[in-house]
């Protein structure tokens, strides 16, 4: 056979949409095709935000979120409440929790767990920076809240050993039944946490 | 609130992403945060692809389908049947059909269907150049491999009279049960035309 693929620059295009997560070989062709039968105007304003921002995004100096500005928005506002650190993995984290409305501390982000067997230590994460921080003395609580997962869990137990140390109040999000969640539903080890971490009314 | 997102070039990247077809807002987010926290350099071979793929990437003079050349692969091969033309709708079509083994001819693509009310007729399908095709006598059978959907049959049967105006042999593909296919879970239309065109063994 002569052509089982397209042209090398096609080609070329899939394998570069392919090595993006959750986006498998079928879907790349799909997304090329798109691109270049229907619209080339999506193609290259994405091309230029792709060059624009790995270019240009670097790291909050203050936080390590990502941010084209030495200062995130965050970081860099006067409003917010510099005794009160919320310690999370990724800037979607942030995200997640600003939309929430219900905090109106300083962040500082991760990225990532500590994680021994990928080679991920304290200094990946930033923590030198972090005991920076908690020596200025600004910091009065910190909440931490990464995964509840065992990476994070351990990362967890980490930090608040170093707030410890520093005399910083430490927490830990809750634990429980999701609003709206059924308990039918609900897996054992959160319902036995809701259980034991259960609360006067 | 000061910051229900991430920073502009960030947020500009999600919102190009998100053009793309079938990347929601969640999935944009979470390609974005990928490229730039763990795969600049994905990100970079995909700005590089999109920008010279839309550069040179046009169509093939002759059959219509997508490439950076001005003849396409396989229309500049001399080892196609030149006699014998197989009209499709896309060019992932055509990869499908050399998939397949089975065809040796040369392709036309219709880059589409009719469909009048998207403003679509003949001569966004390059039909123009089809009837040159068919003039210039080289064909002797041409097999229209539309999709079994209204516009694939509408345009396929409008085809089929050009092919038959300029005294060329048409076919369309076979419709039937899918090869594994159970008649249990086989739609009604399917099975009805599968009935219809019975072949004796």
């Amino acid at each position: 056979m002569l052509n089982h693929s397209f042209s090398p620059l096609i080609d070329h295009l899939i394998e570069a949409l392919c090595r993006l997560p959750s986006i498998g070989p079928k879907s790349a062709q799909r997304l090329a095709l798109h691109i270049l039968q229907h619209d080339k105007s999506a193609g290259e304003t994405l091309a230029n935000a792709l060059t624009q921002s790995i270019e240009q995004v670097g790291q909050c100096q203050h936080c390590r979120t990502l941010s084209e500005t030495p200062q995130c928005r965050i970081c860099a506002s006067h409003k917010r409440d510099a005794s009160l650190l919320c310690i999370v993995e990724s800037p979607a984290d942030i995200l997640a929790i600003e939309n929430t409305g219900s905090f109106s501390g300083l962040y500082f982000v991760l990225m990532g767990n500590l994680s021994p067997l990928d080679g991920i230590g304290p200094e990946e994460l930033g923590i030198g920076l972090l005991e920076q921080r908690f020596q200025e003395g600004e910091i009065s609580e910190v909440i931490i809240a990464t995964s509840a997962t065992m990476e994070g869990q351990a990362t967890a137990h980490y930090i608040g050993e170093l707030a410890k140390a520093a005399n910083i109040k430490a927490s830990r999000l809750a634990q429980g039944v999701p609003v709206g969640g059924e308990l039918e539903y609900l897996d054992h080890s959160t319902l036995a946490h809701a259980l034991q971490e259960r609360r006067e009314v």
